[in-house]
């Protein structure tokens, strides 16, 4: 039931003209999340070829709040909702968490991975290393649910 | 039955490490495209305040096929499939169609948007003139149907 | 004494949170001209090396007026000043002119440029078709002078 | 003779499609650092009206060195060079030091800023407060000399 923490650096230039993030750059945060889990942490368990290919086939977004530029990391909270034979489903919550532990959520957020041999130009199938890892942080609580 | 017709430029810079246009980049096209719509032919047919403050709710986007960088625009048609009271849902097509009229599809996605008053700082009902501006594009198709 | 022509698109996300074009996107509105000028251009003149690889060495960038975001592409004027061995600069205006011929400059720049061979992994010298092409665009008038 | 120094996080999309830091995105590195120096120090410093309205005036920037996304921030030196009446100059090396101290470095560029008046809409002079701070960063090794 562990979720993987990425504490997600913001940039000024992360926000448009409205003076908030823009929605697109979020789906930049969650990559740079999904990269830190499935490339960076996923690699130093031994489950290193996701990196080596990787394409997205599906996002689902809510945006809950606005978010401004601050100096301090957004936090993103990643966990697995499904693993298939040849895709894998994460989720994310975008949000900060207060000390008194009261949490404000900015997206919540879905995306189906596939991983792909980038020599052989197709998807491939999830190895069994991979697949522990994956069910490391596994977790029922889908997002975002269609409204 | 109309649909909304953008012919959107691509940036060599839109191509990520992998040589492709980059998944969080189809986001950004689908803003101008959305921009071209809600912005600019909008306001041409008398319906100027969704520039003042629009937000996005809710973006689900499936990818087909990838997409290399090349200097002609590749098309993005955009129509409406909801209109609510105070949010309505557009939905699209990033393509190319051959001479013959064959269709290569590399998204399909939709996106919630809510009115939102500025001042106010609040969302706001959709006005007559702008249900009648989205009505002209209403069609029932669609996408993406989650999997 | 001829210069190169691009009609730079706009994004409504070029403009950052002080409303107008942020001075990275510049640059980028720079790469965009460069590559119609040294990859699809040249190529279409029988110089279709740029593509394969070429490396930026120095930018020089002076900005003038702010520029906001609207509908029609603003206006790269491109020429090069210099033809070295194995290097080559292109000065830039960014600019509208009104139908009266009067100019608004909003930016000037140079960029140094070296030709590379990606097989070989080291910088290449300039062809001769390619100096050729290079040499039509040929003009004294530097930008910017240095203060 | 201070220098500001600042840990630039990456992100995996800064790299282009030949799988480098593409060069307009370090002057995107250039702006965080200097956002880090100018609005969040000199703010922490007392001097905190840099952050109401700064205008870039121009940039120069020489590429040393390719770099490639990793995990682990890439850093930047700032200092000032020249404190005008209503402008100042900053410089900048973008760099990763061993162990052993042997500096690698990637980008060295210079950016003149003019302090900005939104309000009033003009440039305005600097405050004897925000001279001090900057004094602080006061060095003489301009970068880069043209060549």
């Amino acid at each position: 039931m562990a979720r993987h923490i990425y504490a997600c650096p913001m940039r000024w230039s992360d926000m448009d003209a409205f003076g908030h993030v823009n929605n697109v750059v979020f789906l930049r945060y969650l990559e740079e999340a999904r990269i830190d889990f499935m490339f960076t942490q996923a690699a130093a368990a031994g489950a290193g070829e996701f990196a080596g290919g990787s394409v997205v086939a599906r996002h689902e977004i809510d945006y809950k709040l606005p978010l401004v530029h601050r100096p301090t990391p957004v936090t993103i909270e990643t966990w697995v909702t499904k693993i298939g034979g040849a895709s894998l489903t994460v989720c994310y919550e975008v949000k900060d968490t207060a000390e008194d532990g009261t949490e404000t959520v900015y997206v919540r957020a879905s995306t189906v991975v596939v991983p792909y041999d980038l020599k052989a130009a197709r998807p491939r199938r999830i190895s069994p290393v991979e697949r522990e890892f994956l069910g490391r942080f596994m977790d029922d609580e889908a997002v975002p649910a269609a409204a």
